[in-house]
């Protein structure tokens, strides 16, 4: 089939790159547009991105002009790696202009009527779509993606939800500095250091834990009954973002009981004709020191949650780590895992 | 007065170094013997060992020969850095030969009659010292300090179970490279990386928090009813060990209770004559985002506890961070705290 | 046609495991053996490794039985990556039973009629292949490819060397720790550190790049006569050494002239029916800030040189920056490439 | 004697901190007035500066009123920590209302009758001040102190220039993050990698090192006849910048004399009346891995520079490692004892 024209808006910040690599290559989806602040407009991505991810910017985006951020662009998808303040101006511009803007800011997440969709968790959230229509008179949508550190806690969570009843969370963050963005963390902050303390994410994480293993309900979320503490830190580490979590449960598993549900994880069948979908979105790893982020975030091209140590709780019921990708599954490709969801939902089709 | 003359065992070690550096210039003792393993003995120290603090050897330990680990050297106190094993056979001849043995090692640390000490939190389980000297028939003694993260984490925890009744922790430590001695964490495991994984160190963390919350009774250690998880972890900070911690109480205390309780923890009278006591031996920080280990860790050289970002918990009841220097107080410096109170106490006099 | 059956010596060290990771997916070469030392003879590879590269050991490696050392394996071709004392024993007894042992070790990389070999830059140095074994009566045969660092310096040299007579060479070294092996470098060495010197690395750096920008004479090694000063140097780098160049030659050639050099350098035409030949083993970077390790180490599989800052000195005549994959580059591809030429040669036939 | 009142321009950046936690406990300056930009102005210190440095604000100047940068403040010693473009436009304010400024800024550093001091190293070249104010009407005057690399180089220099004769240098830097001030340096940028540039620095090292070797004449610099080529790189390390050095001299000295040299280097004797300039302005290490910045930037308060590996050359005649504190003796201290050299040669008496 001809690939499908997307437009990347923000496409020279952090986790623009990480969209501009990713869609490059991507099977179904070719880079139609990109977008950047208004200084930028006109130049070439080349000259106007200061290219911070290993090696150069592909060679089919180098030469392409940045555009204004104007609902102009060919084609109905557009990735949206905007910063908050600007999101929250310009996806509204562009859903009403009917596009599909797939959002990586937080701007929208929390809006009653807008899916926050990890595939594999909560797919059927996308239900939430029509309501958002109807409201809001647009013939585009928004969805969004979660903040990147919740994605690696909801993932393991969601089986053993699904199979035990889970009501209890302790989870302790040691995050990646790319989840800062760029310039972001100042070295002369966490070389050989900690930070433990990220701006409104322990609150962010709360929230979208439970909006994610939640309902919905006459076209709005639906908050999970789950009580969760997190404790968020930064690390000196460049990408993967690695959590401790304790878990309590309705009815507690043992521990093979609880490994052996997120083993057979796979999430809804439909997914796995998706091109970024991976077989099974966990690994659980059996040596005892991992999962680690530098080694285990880049595992199947980084959209893959390795979870490990998982043992009993002397307070809660199950004990475990897991590593995602923060910049990957937890921001560029896990929208871009939300854009096939919506295409193969069949939300492109009826332009 | 004449300075006390104090050995070393174990001197060219990671800790061993810090025993020598504070030791060189502390107001009651002076250096008459340090000791290695056998291939050292009769090297300068200077030449024997690979100085991995700042700056060189002191000068006065640079040119001092390294004796054997026998029991022949002038006064009666004793610091131990030596590894476990080594210490499971030496300790145990040098307090037969009527050495105050102040350990720093594991091998002693969970017999029934040898005090596990932190002197604010339980100066009193010294009371130890007679069913040891009664049972094993020993002129001298063992007491020990606790490891390395657990004197951060009991530190704040004591004030607040005084006051409210402790009942259930969680811990998620990040540890500093130091506390796994030299050469210790190779490089190519931590830069860039988490190691989710410390071998034994959980178990050590949750038993000595409640032998050191705990009391004693017929000269044995009676553990506190606590229940305790903890999961430790080493990120690539140099020194300095930072806990998350969420506490549960028999009666909730508020915020500020909380913060005042710590703030206002001083330890028992008696302490504040020994030279190496602080006056306060934790420091609550107000500011958002303390403490860090490469910030806190120097304060008050290293011998107190820094405590911030106390809040509500939405599992339990109170959250906070804690940083502690894991060489200097979680090591060297709090044995020779505890040497100190062995002294005030007399039990250097009775030679 | 059928893959090369090949084994590897020392596979579970850190330059082996790149050897079995490249191998698993060789286009030409399959894994035949591995062998380790004596006390893990038996054990499945997985079992015995420490895997310390991202992710886990190949699947067609892990269950794979270590050998013994000894020349009993199928094929002919085996890659050595022992340490220097035990390849001195072990490397002539597989080139003495017929082997081709193509060595990562510095044992025998200074004989006279051992050729040390960068394909790109002295294919020609195998002649002394024919003077080894008529000396030697070794059916068989051993090459060397260059100590790690070596390989990022002599690449760009040598297209300068042959337009414009290079005679002097100043080198500063930043090396990754991964140069020193694991667990090599201790992180409480190279934490918020530079270690200013590595042992026999300077004097290795200034000897090879003599012999490999040499020639050969009556089987022998002409080194060039070229004056080189290297200061060598240990940063807190994973992957990946970078290296400042300042350069004196017999026609001092413009900046332009130097980069066209550099860029249009291919080495030999036969090489590039090898597998792992890169087209082009320069590029070079015309960002003001680049190479640098983590964003170039990895360009074409970590097997080409990144060179940039071309620009005059005001002491010789051309400054310049390069950065080269250590353990790709420099080491495991660097020998899996030489052992490419060799079978393209023919070497491998005759048996 | 009372205390002199001096004040700190830019007093809330990186270097400004330190002339903050240097200047609270010096025996002869305290802090009368502290500055930062416009919108700080009014607010207590505490509250407008983001404190980088370990610990807290010393309590002394925590609650002290922001200023604004105008020539209004008791004494008559301001030391500058502004930004090159704000100090071009305020340092030349303060000197015409009288005061005498010492800058750590570059704005008026390449000035022909502006003094650039390293007191140790050419403490004479403050005779350009009386043509300074002649030609410029100052009743104050402007010393500058250099670039903070450019301390390490000379220092060792001074002595080998003035016994041999010093022609030519080559100079490789690893230079710690604290050198680009706060927030500087992205932590994406430096984790894991090297970046081999830094704007404006190697000018900078090359025409310094040649001003402070240099001479003057009519009340001008008259630079060094010495030919310079630097390659300046930064690297992970928080603070003191590390420099490969190969020199070239007139009269080539054994590697037992260029020690000597340095070691014997104490700079003019009315120098050691100064509370910050040290006895000894060198430390020649003799370990083979030393010097490093992390264990020796401290060394002597970091007032001293810290040289090691002092061996031949093949391609000049010495080559040698130093490392030297860079915002201690590379910057606040520096201009500190430029200031105590002033008021020792009695510029700060005749108001």
């Amino acid at each position: 089939m001809d690939k499908i024209p997307v437009a990347i808006l923000g496409a020279t910040g952090a986790v623009g790159q990480r969209f501009v690599e990713l869609l490059a290559v991507h099977p179904w989806f070719k880079i139609a547009a990109i977008t950047a602040s208004e200084r930028k407009v006109g130049k070439r991505y080349g000259a106007a991105c200061q290219w911070i991810l290993p090696g150069d910017p592909p060679a089919s985006v180098r030469d392409m002009e940045i555009s204004s951020q104007e609902p102009t662009m060919p084609g109905r998808i557009v990735f949206s790696a905007l910063p908050a303040s600007i999101a929250l101006e310009v996806e509204p511009i562009f859903a009403r202009a009917g596009y599909l803007v797939c959002s990586n800011a937080s701007a929208f997440r929390y809006e009653p009527d807008v899916p926050l969709i990890i595939p594999e968790v909560n797919a059927d959230h996308l239900a939430l779509i029509s309501q958002q229509r109807a409201e809001r008179g647009w013939p585009g949508l928004i969805i969004t993606s979660p903040n990147c550190t919740t994605t690696g806690i909801v993932m393991p969570l969601k089986p053993l939800d699904e199979a035990f009843g889970l009501q209890r969370i302790f989870a302790a963050t040691m995050q990646a500095v790319s989840g800062a963005g760029y310039p972001g963390v100042a070295s002369l902050d966490i070389l050989d250091n900690v930070l433990p303390y990220i701006k409104g994410e322990e609150e962010k994480i709360e929230r979208e834990t439970r909006m994610l293993l939640g309902s919905h309900k006459d076209g709005k979320h639906v908050e999970a009954a789950i009580t969760i503490s997190a404790q968020a830190n930064r690390v000196p580490v460049l990408d993967g973002h690695t959590v401790c979590l304790s878990l309590g449960f309705e009815r507690a598993p043992s521990v093979e009981e609880a490994v052996s549900a997120l083993v057979n994880f796979k999430g809804p069948d439909h997914l796995h004709e998706l091109p970024s979908a991976p077989r099974h979105p966990i690994s659980v790893s059996f040596e005892p020191d991992r999962p680690q982020p530098r080694r285990d975030r880049d595992a199947e091209k980084g959209m893959i949650v390795t979870v490990g140590r998982v043992r009993e709780c002397p307070l809660l019921d199950i004990r475990l780590v897991s590593v995602s990708h923060n910049t990957l599954r937890g921001a560029a490709s896990g929208s871009i895992l939300n854009a096939e969801l919506l295409v193969a939902d069949g939300y492109a089709d009826n332009g």
